[in-house]
């Protein structure tokens, strides 16, 4: 048990480290060499160019002498939060904003609990004294006579916990609520915007059968032709062009070594050679640069003809389409509608945004994509109960023992006392250490392999598999002793009625654990975050050995995105922790709230400079963010009627059982009421939108407009690289794969957001 | 114990009580003036008319002297038999062919399960010694040697057992699947059928929001001619005539009661006289005829003036409408979608059938109605696991102490012998008997407060919580003992795994009580349905006293309906008890067998010949019946789980945990691939549909058709009996309200069936 001098302790640490991550940040960000790394929003944005090779002295453009920047280096934080909501989602997208009010709701919920928490509950366990009678032999510690745990058995006492659970839950549910009114009229909104996307008027049509007369094509024009006759415009097949990607993915990398050596000669006026064998470590020593050269034609040859096989070959085609209606009411209509008796085939959903298309997953048919599920669904189950047994393994080998068993020729090496120590405190570590990095991508391996049609849903898919991992390793795992599949065991012999028991009377011992676990992963964490080290290093190292054209420059950078399928899980860890501990051990809360905060800022901050949304899926997430705060709600609920019940507090637990009816049926009525805004497209707005636009516009011709919005992203590319770019392809691009915005002809001479004012990041560039 | 003796002295009790129901069918209807009570189908079709009143005998008319028609006196059997299906679905109605199919479902899982088991398990079980030599204190019975219990503990043997529960799984599913398909596609064809049907037009609108400057009506047709400018076609609002419902029934009861004084004045010649105070037994003498007249008069003003107010007064117009399209096509668009932003108000669904609508729950907003599905949720809960409570009350009310306690002055009746026996051994069984009567009646009170619109639906609803109702208390209740409430407390203090356990040691030992239920209640209780003892009596004593014309004749008739919600839960006891004990006790197998035949035949009989289906669902109830099936198989593997570990067979059974996760994986994948054909009506259908029509009948005119297709029965009802009978509601009625014939023109002179040829039940009356 910690004492509340370790807590202080901790705390200093970590809020030192924090510090000195925003220190560093402050610095880095200030130096004109480091500016696409912290601000390549405003670069893909076109609204800011490089100072490198702007006019004034040498130094400056690398390293910013103005010692009064330095003076305001938490300025970032009030910039960050000045720009207002509206402006931001022209900025940066729905999807980034919503995202961001998760934080909110965090502080939303946390701040006025807290504040009661501490009013009633502080007060009335610390006057108790059920520590020092109760006698029992756990070393009690400061932290502990401020929570439940202090209070006697059977105490009256108890009554104030219950209803400040009820006061708790109600306020929770009241913050959910409003927030989900709000969501769901904000992507209404978004969606009824004004501007025109492709997918307001498109579906995708799945499971197309196949057809013994006609192509897919003809048959995708005439099924429709038929079946919507006075909304059908036009379609575009999905051409199967894996291959190609594959092919025009190695070409690129080729062509980077090939920039790589040129840079090299020209360094070294040597031309460089390299071998031609595995990893060129072997093979025969070739002139680097010829090789490439030659290597790089014979591809490009190779894609031409892919492509032209894939074009023109109908096997290439997939059973999916991409059809196109007159109106936002004919879409709207297709999509929500069953097309032949047959379900599983037509199947017609919503066409996700073109960027958001997950291409190779479309022509799945629908028995493999229940299979799919069912695999994945197994597998998931023993990945997150039975992952302890190959890291136990890896780390039996890994020891010292294992080693000298496996491979009996390394003993004289590992005798040697600082390899030694190294093996034994670092291997065993490193494998689980490794394991959890490369979960995240796992998980979305596994959900690519269920067959989602969209990287949002992807996403989102691989984000609940991960908020259950966390939940059953992270916070079961830690709350009750040994691994997973142990607890697993425990369970399954244990009665029912015993696993709110089981957990709540772990759960007060825990709070000084999970308080230091919300400062380095929450505190230090996110401070690291802003920082973003990894794209700073990779930056600079591509910049040195690969950068010579603005346009190798522009790809050099790696703005990354949210990372919704890591973050959420993360944040819902926070509101899991914070409502199980709200009525149990409150001291847990004021960490959980400088979390959401630090959080709220950091993350605003590299949304409006750092962060590429590669997606907009219209905050379709949340759904899934509602529920899971619900779910927290509900196991705080139980966990506190276990604990009540080991407190014998018998008069009083049996008011609590309508929390959980009460928060599951509040579950239910939030879905009836908001969900199908997430779904579904109603038709009152489609119809206004329509004719709103029929007004404005009474000659737009759509079908141009519509004809290449969905194209793989091969032949977008290949089109360009063959300066063979068609107007319509680059005017789609204009409207849709960067977000649009209001800015666009600001082009080098940003003018100051109106109301984030004098301190934006990039007035702060030139002062 | 029962030993195979006691089995046979039940199954003999059990055939004679059910040969003496049919000998008595079988005399009874062969009588002519019973023909009413055993073919009301055929004269409510018109296709009967009375032998009463034919020529002949006076004697003939009332008694069948033939005897040849008495020796034949099963003939009804292979008659119901013979009918072909689309022929049966033509006469009665999707719903009742369906549900006639789940019978033999039950014959096509069990007959096959039964020989294999027969022929594997029961040599298997018997050539074992395990009960010998286990030499437990339980005395064993002759069917316990055929079954698991006879298998030494931890024996080689029970892979066959696991094996075999493989083997019902995949045959089980199988048939499941072959006859969703078939269900699905005989769905959609009766849909699709020529036949034009009001509701194939028409969407229910519920939650129209109210509107300060226009009245409902106009409020509908501006929101559908603009947001479905191509295929709205008119509109008919919902009135709250409960009101007035209430009138009408009043009326109707007081002009039954004028009828029977009025032939009690031909009889008697004396003018009748009666009481007006309550229940007639106090207040002053009257006249009855000139009361009732008076009665009459006053209520039919009442009437008349209510009826202005509802059709007249905005405030009785219900936030509710029936909207008809042009085509099925804008129908179905209009049904699958959503309207407008809030998905609370403007809530579409498609229209049931005119007979199939529940007027008075379809003004129910949104809010209300999920606080009420809270309300029944929770004493839905109560009912099944507390029920025993007030009837323990009662119970202790109705014995001899308490009936002393609560009522000294009673001691002296209560003394006398007889009267104290029958208080003891009668009145405590019979509160329970009266709560188990009127349960499905509890239980469709409690789903019309829930809110549903329909009847189809409101019984659907009834149907599942009877099945749960079942499943807790008569199957758990009878396989462990004590009360629901102390089972669920057993339950709450056990570990989830031992559940499996409890119910698998004591399912082998409850065979024979299952196979003597069966016997009670699906041998005879099927044979005695098929006597229809209640409708005989009453028609007959409706008969004597009221009937005057041939129209009152008419309305003594009842021929009452399958009644889904008590009937269909009943027949999943037998699943549930056939797949339970397929592996356990092959011996219950051959009862189940039988109870499925005999039932087929016998409920086919009646929907030939006596139910009139109040509405037709098109089979929507089958997504239930599937579910609940698959549930009997997922319990019926749990449980053998549970049996196996008690018998140590820890080797085999592990092998058993795929078999529940592969079941409900199937059930998943049947979901997604049929059940959007029973929520869901495919454009291309409709589409389809609509072009025949349009080339079959390019001049017709919807609107008169549709414009009065869902007017309130009361208004119906009352525009008949004022004589102001219109022509489209007419033409309306022979549309729709009797399930449509194709036999409409042979009136009096029935030719025989196709098939069913020369033993139809019509032909064996005039011999």
């Amino acid at each position: 048990m910690a004492t509340l001098g370790d807590i202080a302790v901790a705390a200093g640490l970590n809020i030192l480290s924090a510090v000195i991550f925003f220190v560093a940040f402050a610095i880095l960000r200030l130096q004109p060499f480091n500016d696409r790394v912290y601000f390549p929003k405003w670069y893909l944005k076109g609204l800011r160019t490089d100072p490198v090779h702007g006019g004034g002295a040498f130094v400056r453009k690398f390293v910013n002498l103005d010692w009064r920047a330095y003076l305001k280096f938490l300025n970032w934080m009030p910039a960050a939060i000045r720009m207002p909501e509206p402006e931001l989602i022209d900025h940066a997208g729905l999807d980034s904003v919503v995202y961001l009010r998760i934080y909110l709701i965090g502080l939303k919920i946390f701040v006025p609990i807290a504040f009661l928490a501490w009013a009633v509950l502080v007060p009335v366990n610390w006057t108790s004294t059920g520590l020092e009678a109760g006698g029992n032999n756990i070393t009690s510690s400061d932290i502990d006579k401020l929570s439940i745990s202090n209070i006697h058995r059977g105490s009256e006492r108890f009554w104030g916990h219950i209803v400040m659970a009820y006061a708790f839950t109600f306020w929770t549910c009241y913050v959910l609520l409003k927030e989900y009114e709000k969501v769901a009229a904000m992507r209404l909104q978004f969606l009824a915007a004004e501007k025109r996307r492709p997918d307001q008027f498109t579906v995708l049509v799945k499971n197309i059968p196949p057809d013994p007369d006609e192509s897919t094509s003809e048959l995708v024009e005439h099924f429709f032709l038929v079946n919507h006759p006075d909304n059908y415009l036009t379609h575009q097949v999905v051409y199967n062009a894996n291959k190609l990607a594959k092919l025009v993915k190695k070409k690129k990398k080729l062509q980077n070594w090939l920039v790589y050596y040129q840079n090299k000669l020209e360094r070294t006026s040597k031309r460089p050679e390299m071998r031609t064998g595995f990893l060129g470590c072997c093979g025969n020593k070739v002139d680097a640069i010829d090789y490439h050269n030659t290597e790089i034609d014979k591809l490009s040859k190779e894609i031409a003809l892919e492509r032209d096989k894939v074009t023109n070959d109908p096997k290439s085609v997939m059973p999916a389409a991409f059809v196109s209606f007159k109106s936002r009411w004919g879409a709207a209509v297709c999509a929500q509608t069953q097309q032949t008796r047959n379900p599983t085939i037509w199947l017609t959903e919503w066409a996700p945004e073109p960027r958001d298309v997950y291409w190779s997953n479309l022509a799945i048919p629908y028995v493999s994509l229940t299979v799919r599920r069912l695999i994945m669904g197994v597998a998931f189950f023993f990945l997150t109960f039975f992952f302890m047994i190959p890291i136990a393994i890896v780390q039996t080998l890994a020891s010292i023992e294992g080693i000298e068993k496996a491979a009996p020729w390394l003993k004289p090496l590992i005798s040697v006392p600082f390899i030694k120590s190294f093996i034994q405190g670092f291997l065993p570590g490193i494998a689980l250490k490794l394991f959890l990095i490369f979960l995240p991508t796992i998980l979305m391996i596994m959900s690519k392999f269920e067959g989602f049609g969209s990287i949002s849903s992807l996403e989102r898919r691989s984000a609940s598999r991960y908020y259950i991992f966390n939940f059953v390793n992270l916070f079961l795992g830690n709350i009750l002793t040994g691994t997973a599949f142990q607890q697993l065991d425990t369970f399954i012999h244990q009665p029912a009625n015993k696993y709110p028991i089981i957990i709540g009377t772990a759960i007060p011992l825990k709070a000084s654990f999970f308080i230091t676990y919300i400062m380095v992963d929450g505190w230090a964490g996110i401070a690291g975050e802003v920082l973003m080290l990894k794209p700073l290093i990779i930056y600079h190292l591509k910049n040195f050995f690969l950068v010579k054209t603005e346009k190798d420059r522009e790809e050099a950078m790696d703005p990354g995105s949210i990372g919704f399928n890591t973050g959420e899980p993360r944040i819902q860890l926070y509101f899991l922790l914070g409502l199980v501990y709200a009525a149990v051990t409150p001291t847990v809360l004021p960490f959980i709230i400088i979390f959401f905060a630090l959080a709220y800022v950091v993350f605003r901050h590299q949304i409006i400079n750092v962060y590429n949304q590669e997606y907009e899926s219209g905050a379709a997430f949340w759904p899934d963010v509602h529920f899971r705060i619900v779910v927290a709600l509900v196991v705080s609920q139980i966990v506190l009627m276990g604990l009540l019940t080991t407190k014998e507090a018998a008069s009083s637990t049996p008011f609590l059982i309508a929390l959980p009816i009460l928060t599951i049926w509040f579950h239910r009525y939030c879905r009836g009421r908001f969900e199908p805004a997430f779904v579904k497209y109603p038709l009152q707005e489609a119809m206004m939108k329509d004719t709103l636009e029929r007004a404005t516009e009474p000659n737009l011709n759509l079908k141009p407009y519509l004809q290449n919005a969905y194209v793989h992203p091969v032949f977008k590319e290949s089109l360009e690289e063959d300066d063979d770019v068609e107007v319509m392809s680059e005017k789609w691009e204009a409207d849709s794969v960067t977000v649009p915005t209001k800015r666009q002809s600001r082009r080098n001479t940003p003018l100051p957001s109106r109301i984030s004012g004098a301190s934006s990041p990039i007035q702060n560039l030139e002062p």
